[in-house]
């Protein structure tokens, strides 16, 4: 298993053709959808650090890769339905990070660019 | 361009590394940072909808890029660090949404598996 | 029934003692909760808009006060814990709001104060 | 300082008024808007935990309180909107999470009220 973003996308809309949900997938409630997925994911994390988080997800491996998965669903949604190349625009997306963040300036800090 | 979500998470990784970010990265704040991303995301469908939302979003197609490929670097980054196969977990959690939602049932309707 | 912030403050609290669960409501916890319940409020307006949702809404009252609910409750216990005076900052920051947004520039204009 | 629910919706109000904007306030953007509020608040969590989080908080009380008001402000806004009685459905709440939380059951427990 080694696919593209074109090809997961490509799964994501085939399932999302089969049903004919297309036309709910405005740009706002898809937004909405990664948010409330991400609610999810966070929710997973809720009330434990440390070394009782590490085994409570280890503990749940897969709700954590189904949270994950939705996510990544959505993103790549988002993507082809606004026409964006998503692997380009993650590309560019770490390059001005390499710029805001440059290597010797943020080594081992983290605050965000604005206070570097 | 044509690279596996492998490849783009040693992409990201990489980056992070050179900065010796990993410290930082606990389960826990990698999520809060996820959902934060995703709020960004959000924001750019605030208060608009329809046609006015679509120009709005055609005029802001960079941010939008930027705001998905930061989503998509936390999802790298916390399968990675959680050890999950990622694709694999991709292809499993669609095959349980087609359980979830078959076609015949779904077909057409925007509810919740358990509504239909 | 007509109590203040700090009346309401003392009911949450006493639920909280009770419990004694303030061992568990770090300021992240506790703001991640709060995220979490205001998820649960966004997931009610999913998929629906205009006049599907205002009825889905009106047939979903009581949940939709539960929510409400659950996210003033966080805000109230956040406040109290960080010594800070609800009533007091909720005054100070409308006239913040007032001054970012003068009634003469911002009537009538769906705009972020920064574009007025 | 001693005001009610009621008494610092018709703030809140009056200030919408003011500027005209219940045209904008439809329920979904008034429930993604404190959603962002939410994840404001939150990100003045980040990266921070224990100590460093709790001087985090102390140096930056202002904004800490700006953040819980505008959550509290839509609070505010979606339960006028939707005619909901604020303060009863708050007592309301506490009366159901205080039967799905039992004193004995809870007492000094982090779990769901499934998991008790």
């Amino acid at each position: 298993m080694a696919a593209t973003l074109q090809e997961l996308t490509q799964l994501v809309l085939k399932f999302r053709d089969e049903r004919n949900w297309a036309q709910f997938h405005n740009p706002k409630d898809v937004a909405l959808s990664l948010t409330l997925e991400a609610a999810e994911l966070l929710e997973l994390t809720q009330w434990k650090s440390g070394e009782e988080l590490k085994a409570h997800l280890a503990a749940n491996r897969e709700a954590l890769g189904d949270e994950l998965s939705d996510i990544l669903g959505w993103v790549l949604v988002m993507a082809s339905d606004q026409g964006i190349d998503l692997e380009a625009a993650f590309r560019r997306k770490l390059e001005k990070n390499a710029q805001k963040y440059p290597v010797e300036k943020a080594r081992g800090q983290a605050k965000k660019y604005t206070e570097l």
